[in-house]
């Protein structure tokens, strides 16, 4: 990590929703591992322009304001407010990724303006959510996606490893289409908790043009910083 | 594990080298995860029927038999001898898979004997060996042949989960030929150290149709199990 940018992908949702809160005004994400973890936070933070979020099994946890579905996410909701997110995969992804020199939050619906922001890096390590410790094909598709726009650019010079060029071969074989998430197992399983929506939004290629970057456990937007 | 086949895949080169040296006639291959284990277990097996086998960055260690090249093990050197293998990557995978309930060693040599005869199985694992805890295409590639030729079989109810679906899509993508596997890092390294012509037998598919298994740490063809 150290000497690289982290591109951090949870496409099914922790990074989809980051970028919708903060596309909707939010402040700032400060990603925790558990739920104590948040509710610690919060109360150090104070309440007052805070926000509560997280899921387990991908529902709203009990007593939290929001859960972890972007549409929930609106600036009605969280304009102005600085939001505490207790996600599983997603959360881990982003504290693992704390050694690199940059760390970019990417997902479906930010990847144009990720591949813009990154490629003059002159390392890239793709961190990929996944699912309980296992490979999710969505993640792999949205790091398989801006690989291809990395190396499309013009006067890209650009080496990839195994997994990159697997990546670019699943971005390929998998067009991104409204039903493609609810195929992967990350997709079906909010399908059986009757959040399949979500699905529709988190596939809105290039719905924003912002990256969210992190700095010292803080998600904002670059201006922001 | 348990109540699964896990099916083995080093490309390049453990498994391939174990097809091939169990094609040439040897009795059984022992994997170890050290030379120094190897070393030890050679003696106690004895040293009049057994062979010292085993790499280090891809080259045959100073004063072992033979190396991890698939066309050192002709019937002349291997035929009714024992081999005793250390290499790093094939052999950690053969024992990650000891808790299954069949374990069976899967290459491109032997792609479509492997799905022959795990075709009844409930439930398997596709266990790839990767290099230093990496990915290898190569793995993925063979592991996706093998799905796709199980999902097309006559009456195959099958359910992949995402990592499988994955290697079915890079199985697509990668039609195999002799210029595919110099691409992949492991065939690049293997270039490097001037094994190059190891790669074109590594990837002569369905050269033989035998499925090697293992049981108690032994690896045997199943007549002499």
């Amino acid at each position: 990590m150290p000497g690289a940018t982290a591109v951090v992908i949870d496409v099914i949702r922790a990074t989809s929703t980051i970028v919708e809160a903060l596309a909707s005004g939010a402040r700032a994400v400060y990603p925790t591992l558990s739920s104590d973890e948040a509710i610690r936070l919060v109360n150090s933070l104070g309440r007052e322009d805070t926000l509560l979020c997280g899921e387990r099994k991908g529902l709203r946890i009990e007593g939290f304001d929001l859960g972890n579905s972007p549409l929930e996410f609106t600036p009605e909701r969280v304009a102005d407010k600085r939001l505490v997110m207790s996600t599983t995969n997603g959360t881990r992804a982003f504290l693992a990724s704390e050694d690199a020199d940059r760390v970019v939050a990417a997902s479906l619906l930010n990847l144009s303006a990720v591949s813009l922001t990154v490629r003059e890096s002159d390392r890239l390590v793709f961190v990929c959510a996944g699912k309980e410790d296992r490979f999710s094909l969505d993640d792999a598709l949205c790091a398989g996606l801006i690989i291809e726009k990395l190396s499309n650019a013009e006067d890209a010079e650009v080496q990839l490893d195994d997994a990159s060029k697997a990546a670019v071969a699943l971005a390929k074989a998998y067009p991104v289409e409204p039903q493609l998430l609810s195929q992967t197992a990350a997709g079906a399983a909010l399908v059986k908790v009757g959040l399949g929506a979500d699905l529709e939004r988190c596939a809105d290629v290039d719905r924003y043009s912002l990256v969210p970057e992190m700095h010292e456990r803080i998600i904002r937007l670059p201006d922001d910083v």
